[in-house]
């Protein structure tokens, strides 16, 4: 009866992360938006489908390899991109990136990171693939200058993040009157075309972390943004293939595939925007019914099991993103601990697959899983 | 990160008030019927219904405006009728009224205010309706000389409250043993006609709030109103329109409809009458249904965020109106403290708009929402 | 805002009781069997049933009478049998039935009462019927004198129960190996016919309750009744109508039709025999359908509010009856306890008809009830 | 009112283990796999089934006889195969078997008991069959030595676990880091044949129970063990009838009756394996379905009561095992103390059949049972 060491599950990591991070900072990655219902939601979601699992299969080799955007990868499960990774460790995007790249798959970064995009793409290798996040602002030139650095650097495809046209009401940060510390930059900004940006987008170090988000963010962030003006523009500047954050419904599914995107990420942002959507894993499936083999579905949102990739898997995601278990397993040990939340997520979903007597992602599908008989209609 | 100074949601308003107020007077506020369950579930409902986010869509111009009885507010969110303001503050429903006046819309005044009526709508401004609330009295001549007054002072509607023929059974206030302070008088009442009506109803200064509550209310409620007595009479005295507040069937909708009402506020009186009915929210869409476009529909129980006020609005609710939240704000800091709650209201209502992609009132409709399968049914 | 004094519900006599009563006795009243799901439930299940209400009704003139048994009464709410009301109070049953005569209705008096049948019956006037519930022993002849003793003595039904053919396991009962005090005796056993007879049926003042109940109910209560060898007995040596209690489903209502009963009690014995079976009044439409016009239906279980009481009247009971309510009542104030809980119960159900414009019991059917969509059902 | 003395149900008896018993051993007991979920929902799951009970029928005279695998036993109610009983007790497993000898059925030994398989069935009598639970290992030769030990010692049948190609993963034993104590033995495995196999598989005495559990289980258990290279070997090598262990869908239940296995155990390993699956009482239904009258059905996983046996057998098993509750009796009080478990159990089974109107274990069927509408589906 051997176990890894340490912390046994990811709980036990949002525990440590809760008691050694500043309460700050620890109320800005776990809070959601107002009274928490979808971030609450997204955890216990899951517990209503339930496993169907079959027996006495050879189950002695399985394998996690996929393909995602047509390249193949060892497992499906990716980090979500998360603002500013330092306030978890020193070593911010830097260890999460090594932590990933160890154990191959999809990373996206954030816009908002604390560690330039080149430097995070720097620590991957063969089994990685780096996606960069985006929001568009007023101002398009940042916007493309970002681009163009993605581009350069190696990044595979580009987010755009759609639930945040403006930010959610996140009352503990309310509360906490919260900001960044002053010695973190969001390191992006730091670019010599942006920072010459006449309406004060760019930061250089002298500007922190707070000053950089408000100034672009808040300030100039591009809440005209339409599928029209936003998705065309994007492509008319990139080769890119676009992945759309944020989407919940079967007509902007529609619409993803009707203005070329390449993907899609059911997502609520992890209950941080809109309190009182659906649960990702709820909305999952009419995505997944809209999008049919014309474009991948990927899903984040309250994974914290094997049996949570397993189940998002079985309901037709190509791909599952977590964004707190490893910015809690950072909190608790920068890249070991980053590393620790990644193993202990993929070892279940490999103990899951053997107990379910599934041998390989292709073979996980809706005839291992069973759902309560009422759903969520619209009138 | 910019968030509005002091408390950040409607409960830190509650919670304060619960600190503040007396505990005679937060019971009389705060208490719903026997062990509460409308109360409560006027609240709880909303959590069934999702809603359901259409995202890139261009936000950055949105407007609450609409139209209520055929003219222009610039906001759905109104004030519901509540006895006793100065049990709040000592400023009572002046403060009230001056603080709804600053945010527009409409605003109810209580039959049973501590304030007379004429003096409340003096506050008033052009973004603003009053609307007079009524009980009918078995001397109708006291009810017409309130509906008489109302006319001249400018209200534009008229309110008549029908699911309390009877008090309903609040255990807290049985325990309390509860009484206004005897320095607050219904000044409604302090009016020489009634006052020299034979049977006592009328209050002047010597009567406190609670002898002419017992004398009106309890002694001298008419019981035997009717759909055929109450509203025939009401419309044969005034031209003002009135609105039928207290409805939750679409049976007693339709006879609003035939008995010419402009309007019923969906309601159960706050879950202070008749405990065991359904919450608010719940019994809109069968009143809705039923009211077509013959008359509009209102409802108010249990708001206290911007997602209920857009619940509600997308079940077909024209407006919606709040008693408890501006009662606490009233209790936590006067007029600046009932305009901290509609604001918060207001500022959440907005938010709530750009996250799920609608920019106008007319835009929200129900498929902006989700609901669980199994409804209420009549066997 | 005039209130009753005292205890303000039913839950207010519950926990007095809980206080004064010795903690055997306690136990024993309150106690349902195994994990008491069903006694709980009993009492739940009533809040997934909502009120339908209807406004603007004359409601000046409210009447609660109605006919049982084709007799009028003044209320449909009666007292269950129980056993040993001196448990609660030194007057016993005698202050029940004084408490239950002020007031009107039915009275069920237990077997097992402490105080003998025809000193309960003398307490009674015009308003009151007496009904006498009976179990049946191996030796008919102890049976058959206590329904002569009732015949004599005035009673006008006998109601039988069927769901005791042993003693339900109570958990509460057997950790304390409760046993009433010695002073008390089963004064219906204190018969010189019954003392007399061989098995040892029979109870002098010098045995005590327990040890009557031990040789009555435990050794000699006849498991092999049926319908063919107990109703029909039954039926052969009386005229009195013939109420069965303790049915839970259509297939046995229809029996008690072929049987030729007088009326059903849907009951579960307050949860105190079978745990796991539906709450009563969740049980009760299905009875109700089954008997048709063709017997009565009556219910027990977990009525503690006016509201339930309007329930189950509207799921097509004729009268309801409530047993633990009058305990803790005499346990509180003996008579005038008792009284106090079904004064409550009374004006609360006629609040209730108030508030939902219901003006006579004929007036109360399913119309003014909902129901949540899902039903309990047979495979 | 006479009870039993001692604890009054399984509930106390594990209360009573959880304080007695080491906190490593009761952790192993007592845990399921991750969040517990499916071991909860084995038990919970029973409460959504209700009781529909008929009344009087004479239940004077009960049976609860039944036939198993064609042979006569005078009870449903069986002992599901568990690990190192002397964990609980130093009698272990003889103590357990002359418990259930002493009250008939059947009894399932678990391998990897603490007590060798032949001097387990030595306690018997002829109201008991013994079954030998199984694992198979890499190596055949030591399953076929298990295999052949049975049948010399008169084991009835073989029950194949198959829902453990890999170990569950257990928190509390992953924080416990639990390992059985040193003088413990894993008694079936200290056999010369076994032991002089190369691999390693063996135990002498002087190896502990711990280092062969993970030289057989852990390292050498067959992860490739399928229905064709399982059950088709099995059968190649014993007459005795095959039982399959761990099955939860309809799906592997028609393999199991194509590969002609005798039965099927509706079971999820009590929860300590793939957390998230159905309860077992869930899923006996369309097991039961699936099986038709081809193979026997039995089910284990969260009986506790009497009731709980009572639904089971209603919705279609043909007996049922428990686990814990006997190895909270055998903690509690060794021999005595599991059949205390065992006859608590029986008695309200009994008591459940008397008080639902079912005097044979035939006439137990889903007549008797009532469920809510909403049922598990495949989408
Ligand atoms: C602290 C924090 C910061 C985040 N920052 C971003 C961000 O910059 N861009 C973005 O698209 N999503 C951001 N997200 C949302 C995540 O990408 C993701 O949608 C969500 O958190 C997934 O849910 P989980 O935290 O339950 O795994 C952030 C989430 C957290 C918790
Ligand atoms: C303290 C208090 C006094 C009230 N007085 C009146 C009143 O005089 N007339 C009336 O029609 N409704 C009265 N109501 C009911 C409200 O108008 C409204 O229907 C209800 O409170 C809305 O629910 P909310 O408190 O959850 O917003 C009162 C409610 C409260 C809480
Ligand atoms: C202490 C006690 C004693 C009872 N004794 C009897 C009895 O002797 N005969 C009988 O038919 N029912 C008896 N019952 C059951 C009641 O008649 C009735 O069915 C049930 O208690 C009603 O539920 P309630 O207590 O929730 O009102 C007894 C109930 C209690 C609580
Ligand atoms: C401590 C313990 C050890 C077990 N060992 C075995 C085993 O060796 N083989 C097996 O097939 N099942 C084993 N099981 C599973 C049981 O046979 C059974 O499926 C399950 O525990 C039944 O649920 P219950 O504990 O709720 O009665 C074990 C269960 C427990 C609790």
């Amino acid at each position: 009866m051997e176990y890894s060491n340490g912390p046994v599950c990811i709980k036990d990591l949002e525990r440590i992360a809760s008691k050694v991070m500043p309460s700050g900072a620890w109320g800005y990655y776990d809070s959601g938006a107002n009274d928490e219902q979808t971030k609450l939601d997204n955890m216990t979601a899951f517990d209503k489908y339930r496993l169907h699992p079959r027996m006495l299969r050879d189950v002695s080799n399985i394998s996690t390899a996929t393909t995602i955007l047509g390249q193949p990868v060892p497992t499906p499960l990716g980090v979500a991109p998360c603002a500013m990774h330092k306030l978890a460790h020193a070593d911010g995007e830097l260890a999460t990136s090594r932590a990933a790249s160890q154990h191959g798959g999809v990373m996206i970064l954030s816009t908002y990171s604390t560690t330039s995009l080149e430097k995070v793409i720097a620590q991957g290798n063969s089994n990685m693939q780096y996606w960069m996040q985006l929001y568009v602002y007023k101002e398009r030139s940042v916007s493309e200058q970002i681009v163009r650095r993605a581009e350069r650097a190696g990044f595979k495809a580009l987010v755009l993040t759609v639930d945040a046209p403006a930010l959610g009401r996140r009352l503990v940060d309310a509360r906490n009157k919260f900001n960044p510390p002053a010695h973190l930059h969001l390191e992006n900004f730091i670019d010599p075309e942006i920072v010459n940006n006449p309406d004060g987008y760019g930061a250089d170090l002298s500007k922190s972390a707070s000053e950089t988000f408000g100034a672009t963010f808040g300030a100039n962030g591009d809440q005209s943004l339409s599928w029209e003006n936003g998705i065309a523009w994007l492509k008319s500047i990139t080769k890119l293939p676009i992945i759309v954050k944020g989407i919940l419904t079967a007509e902007d599914t529609r619409l993803a595939i009707k203005y070329g995107c390449a993907g899609v990420i059911v997502s609520n942002h992890g209950g941080r925007q809109l309190d009182g959507t659906l649960a990702s894993i709820d909305a999952l499936p009419q995505v997944v019914e809209a999008a049919g083999d014309k474009i991948e579905v990927y899903m984040d949102g309250g994974i914290r099991k094997g049996t949570d990739i397993f189940k998002a898997l079985a309901l037709g995601a190509r791909a599952v993103f977590v964004a707190r278990p490893v910015l809690w397993g950072l909190a608790y040990n920068g890249e070991a601990g980053a590393k620790h939340a990644l193993d202990l997520l993929q070892s279940e979903l490999e103990l899951t697959m053997m107990l379910s007597g599934t041998r390989t992602i292709g073979e996980i599908d809706d005839s291992y899983i069973l759902e309560p008989e009422s759903r969520w209609v619209q009138s």
